[in-house]
């Protein structure tokens, strides 16, 4: 096919688009999608993130929002060819609302609209003051007694929290944090970050000490600065930990470091939160308006209880707590758990001469290092994909743009090929007696991490030592815990100076039970899963993540985090919706989501 | 013209010089060349920075390097297309020599060579770890007491200068030093990076405080990190200081803060310089082959010594040496210097409401910060440069590639529009009595910068407060110091409470005589400069800057320094010099420079 025919055919596919959303015809709109058709919108017209399907999904959303939000001016970005490949024409698309600037990616079939995704990146006339809108820095002329940078910056620091109160206040100084409040500063919304830690980075810092990022650097970076190409491909924890407290000085984020939340409640008369704070033991109250938890998902610690373990003799410790096999040498430790921080940790117990037993208490879903980069992020997220011009900004977007209700039959085939690519090592696990699974549907890893944010390891070594006996392996339940042993439910005994629980975290929602109420817990329901109706991701459909970087049925409560590339493609959608709810923009919300579960 | 004729042209010309340069013919090599050329040569075929003029100094040139460095395979980048502009044809090239890779830039005028740029970018077996060479960070698969990252560096850290030695010392800590310092890093060349200060980034923190960067931030980045787009055109110190900082770190530089260098001598017996250092108030001693001045053109004040300055009762200052108007409020002040600092600084007193006074000892060259951005910068650093696809990495290699000998003929039309352009403001500067100049030749800024590193104010705002005589302006000679006053040769009486000597700073070859020997820094010669026989810049003509980022007539001895962009771009060419060095590769340096001027 022709490019320039490709082209036209967009293009047409545009005109119609927006002749139908200029004239409010809702049906003429929808009947330009096909039967089987997604539209995912990450705020731009919803006010939400949300993902519509085919002409009745978006008849629906056109019909509730075209009047509120008015998108328009779908054009083709100026220097993208659309191209077809196999049936489908993939465009990158630019449009534009009654407030905004939206960037988005269109596939069409047969002429008609299969995805489309669109994307608010700027509100009009609150657009961030960067590259060519950059400040001046120094301001030229010359005017009595005015203050320096660095004056400002100590004014500023001085003031707020107690004689200016800030808009947003972020609970959790991680990754999700900071990508936060890096965006809120951009866009001039006052916020300060809360974090319990010393510093900036200790959320990595204080995890055992061999930790690196599980997730390849490029699939990593953070909003505004990317690391550089000299950084590791899997970067050690210390090294992420520099970064971060490095990106936070540089990029001026109002950080309260030695900062634990004690209480926040919801002053419905004043419209703003208290929240109470110790702050390196000094007890400050704030008064957001918006309250937001970046607790991280890794944040809150799932400690299970099991008979015995109070008359244990030796040390029990949960994986987040576990700093790494320097006091283990010589010593018997049971890991009790199979994901990566199990892994990880029975790797480097063994490494460190300790006497390692893992206890597997259900199927685990495990898929080499090497393969996961080259099959199933290679074409984004590489050297590759940025020799041939994918951008981690585009790769971002093409990313979002792969409905979740379908993404699991994109991911199957990949999966496929790394069980064929890894037989002989998947045969050796088995034979081990691990206990595998690759999901409940084969879609593996990426739709476990998006339903369940658990159930997995990305191996760089560990399964080695499983396979080879190094690290001993059981299967079974916890019965209960004697004074030098952990014994399971088939009798087995297990000896122990160490027992390490990678029992895993709870749900988001469990920060806003500890720190407001279980009521507004409750409001909220469960924090993260897409509703797939699969192992611990319980329907109904969702079609997204549940109460994640989007409105939850608390008014000005939200919930931000996620790995590194999670914190920095939505740090820009949550960071939009409140700068548009601090300028007074009108946000009507699509869709807002029912609650469902409570935990 | 076609684009395909001009890249055949272009390609013929390289396929003559190839073939030349392979069979060791010199004169047909030579002869490529137009009568008036200019082949620019860094580190690639010359080991020095060199600028060889005219087939004759081609022909030197190759007769003396051919056979030794071999370079040859010159091509057209692939992706650049050559474009012809006003009878000159500009292509980007590509060519190896016998251990190196290198990038260029070729003009060819009448299908002969005009100016030719050969930069060395690598040595082959040695490339940096980078982009699809970056290390991997965790290791995969499983090793006995192997170390974490944060235990390497440590170990590292604890070892390097007591237990291990590094290859090179660098002294001084500023941009030079921490852009070399990476580098070196990069490059696997062990060193040590030596600053007196408490922290990376306080070079620039200690200075006045209303200093902020004179050139705008596209021309400033470091290697590696650009700053983000965020990032204020004109940056204040403070925040450069934390860029610096947060650089050091992320970067792994090896950096000895608080250390000062008291002594260093060269032992040629065992070829290794003995550079005793106060670190910290330890005494430690070290043994590097190398040894780089990297004190900073700005490093080593120069303070005149004037009758009576012992009995004057008010305070004096190096301009290096003032913090800002804090304390000057309603005080009488004397600023003795016009150029860069001695505004900034008059500017911030009357900012502060203090009683200012310049002294202007000469005549001064003065161009608008506007004016100078989108004239004199804006085709290659600037946000539309950067639109037009010149990079940062382009825009180098496109300055670089002007030859010194005619850069002035560039530079002349534009200070004549920027000239006309501001005409009210300058007639208002001489209104006002204010000694303008050009430079010797009308040829502005940049050729004052690279001739002698003075004479000249970006203004950002202090001209006006001296066109308005906000700021007192006396031109004279200082004759003394009474208790109270300075006294001008005219008789002019200037009562002071505080007196700035905005003087500027010396040649950096003061360094080597403070630090090593005076006989040492006479054999260095004079430090900076084109040899051009203008104002502080007197000849022979020398067609580099003197002993800057190459070798110098003191082996194993080097100077680094500069703006950021220059900081940036040649600790390239010094770092490729110290690795080949340090891997025994053979570095045969052309044209090492006579010693010219002790001062």
């Amino acid at each position: 096919m022709l490019d320039s025919t490709v082209t036209t055919r967009v293009q047409d596919v545009l005109n119609r688009l927006n002749a139908a959303l200029e004239e409010g015809d809702v049906q003429a709109a929808a009947q330009l999608f096909a039967t089987d058709s997604y539209w995912r919108d990450l705020v731009a017209v919803s006010w939400n993130l949300k993902t519509v399907e085919g002409p009745a999904g978006v008849a629906d959303l056109l019909g509730a929002q075209l009047a509120r939000t008015r998108p328009g001016d779908f054009r083709i970005q100026p220097g993208e060819m659309p191209a077809e490949d196999g049936g489908v024409i993939t465009a990158w698309i630019t449009f534009e609302t009654a407030v905004g600037r939206g960037w988005g990616l269109m596939r069409l079939r047969d002429d008609r609209i299969w995805t489309l995704l669109t994307a608010l990146q700027e509100l009009k006339g609150f657009e961030e003051n960067r590259g060519p809108r950059r400040p001046m820095g120094a301001e030229h002329g010359a005017q009595k007694n005015r203050l320096t940078w660095k004056e400002r910056r100590a004014a500023e620091e001085q003031s707020l929290g107690r004689d200016t109160q800030p808009y947003a206040v972020i609970v959790g100084g991680g990754q999700g944090g900071i990508a936060l409040g890096a965006r809120l500063r951009q866009l001039g919304v006052p916020a300060i970050v809360l974090d319990k830690h010393e510093r900036p980075g200790d959320q990595w810092r204080s995890r055992y000490k061999s930790l690196c990022l599980h997730d390849p650097i490029w699939y990593d970076h953070l909003p505004y600065i990317k690391f550089p190409d000299n950084w590791p491909v899997f970067t050690p924890k210390d090294k992420v930990g520099d970064w971060l407290e490095m990106y936070t000085k540089v990029m001026e984020i109002p950080y309260w470091s030695k900062s634990e939340v004690k209480k926040a409640a919801f002053d419905e008369a004043a419209g703003t939160w208290t929240v109470e704070v110790d702050r390196d033991g000094e007890a400050v109250t704030l008064h957001p308006t918006q309250l937001i938890f970046a607790t991280g998902m890794s944040g809150k610690p799932n400690l299970p209880s099991f008979p015995g373990m109070d008359s244990f003799k030796g040390t029990i410790q949960h994986s987040s707590q576990h700093k790494g096999p320097d006091d283990w040498a010589g010593k018997k430790v049971v890991v009790i758990g199979s994901n990566n921080s199990a892994h990880d940790i029975c790797a480097a117990l063994w490494e460190g001469d300790a006497d390692v037993t893992m206890v597997q208490r259900s199927s685990t879903h495990i898929v080499r290092s090497d393969s996961l980069m080259e099959i199933g992020l290679g074409a984004l997220y590489s050297e590759e994909a940025l020799a041939n011009g994918i951008t981690t900004e585009k790769a971002d977007m093409i990313f979002a743009s792969l409905p979740y209700r379908i993404m699991h039959e994109f991911q199957i085939p990949l999966y496929d090929r790394m069980r064929a690519r890894d037989a002989d090592f998947y045969a050796g696990l088995e034979k081990a007696g691990f206990d595998l699974d690759w999901g409940d549907d084969g879609s593996g890893l990426f739709m476990k991490y998006l339903r369940r944010g658990s159930g997995y390891y990305i191996d760089v070594g560990a399964s080695q030592l499983i396979i080879d006996g190094k690290v001993k392996l059981v299967k079974g339940q916890v019965d209960r815990f004697e004074p030098d042993a952990v014994v399971l439910a088939d009798g087995t005994r297990l000896p122990a100076d160490l027992v390490v629980m990678a029992t895993g975290f709870g749900s988001m929602n469990g920060w806003a039970a500890d720190l407001i109420s279980q009521e507004v817990a409750d409001r909220v329901g469960k924090v993260w899963g897409l509703g797939s109706d699969t192992t611990k991701d319980p329907g109904p459909w969702e079609g997204e993540q549940r109460n994640m970087w989007k409105p939850t049925q608390v008014p000005n409560l939200w919930f931000m985090g996620g790995n590194l590339h999670q914190s920095r493609h939505y740090s820009l959608y949550l960071a939009l919706q409140l700068k548009a709810r601090l300028e007074g923009i009108e946000t009507p919300v699509y869709g807002l989501q029912q609650v469902h579960h409570l935990r």
